[in-house]
């Protein structure tokens, strides 16, 4: 099983080959990620949760992981840590006992 | 350095415990994903690209991270193979000599 | 000058001719806007301010425009009303003397 | 009933009071109407269709009205015209016969 370095290390050099790292501004992969949720989830619109097109679902995730590791990258952050945090941030939020089988926002509950 | 399943695993057993993975069907995590999104862009609008606030630019890339392996994992998808094969696509429609330094889209070169 | 109704009268008639109403629920043409918003910004990723496409931005701004019109229409709102009532609680979040000439948000003032 | 000047004029002077026209410009502008798309979406996530808090939804409707109508505002669009232009280029992109009844885009049609 690869990590996310290794994932990193070659979308790395894909845009290194191609010179694109002059476009990659923080702003603008923020925005990238955010355009490529949305082609996501075209794939969704008007549609049944079941019926979106199972490879170009496959393509567009590809497209989300490697913008946000991208920015992940360009902040220095390390992805396994920050998930974790947020998650420990999230088990204060959502108490177990107040957040089970609720699909209610935190202020909320 | 820990990989995706790991992760997956630390996210699985949070959404369990909380009884949520009921409300997780594909349609609203790729909503949730594109909502996260938003919420990371709004960091940025009206600013600078360095402007965000550090902290919070972490949280709303842990979200989406966290959403995004939700998908996939609903989809039975490697991260590492959709990422190294969307890489090889994209090697095809941006072939180096064309896209070098340039921002056009592949319909443009 | 024509006004928001026989704009929104147009679009029905559009839609009413395809028999689309049908796909028309709340939280799809909530998606709809979303996904059109994510392809209006594409015409500006990786770019200066001024430089997306005049045509194209047009063309987006439109869907934008009649997937909104259209929600709007589904809960009976009155577009006028809504934002001017908006432009009501806005004045009051962000009083002149405090927001003048500042981009923070009204929890930050 | 009023017309989309009169709402314009309404939000221009909102802002201009503010001196806020200096953040606004067009790739800001696109990415606040993709920003409150994101919270209006934020309304139905795990939610029916039928879910959403109807007053909410009011609120990130104008938003989304009062940024597209700067933004078009901004390339001097007349909204009337841009949306009849853009429902004659869908007229010829989904004819009657071939689109009636069917959710898929025109290039599946």
């Amino acid at each position: 099983m690869e990590d996310w370095n290794t994932l990193l290390a070659k979308i790395r050099d894909f845009n290194n080959e191609r010179d694109w790292s002059q476009f990659h501004n923080k702003k603008d992969l923020a925005l990238a990620i955010s355009i490529e949720a949305g082609e996501l989830n075209e794939l969704f619109l008007w549609k049944q949760a079941d019926e979106a097109d199972y490879e170009k679902v496959k393509d567009e995730l590809a497209d989300i992981i490697t913008y946000t590791l991208l920015l992940a990258d360009k902040y220095g952050f390390d992805i396994n840590e920050i998930v974790s945090q947020k998650i420990d941030k999230n088990a204060l939020k959502y108490p177990v006992e107040k957040a089970k089988g609720s699909a209610k926002k935190y202020n909320e509950l």
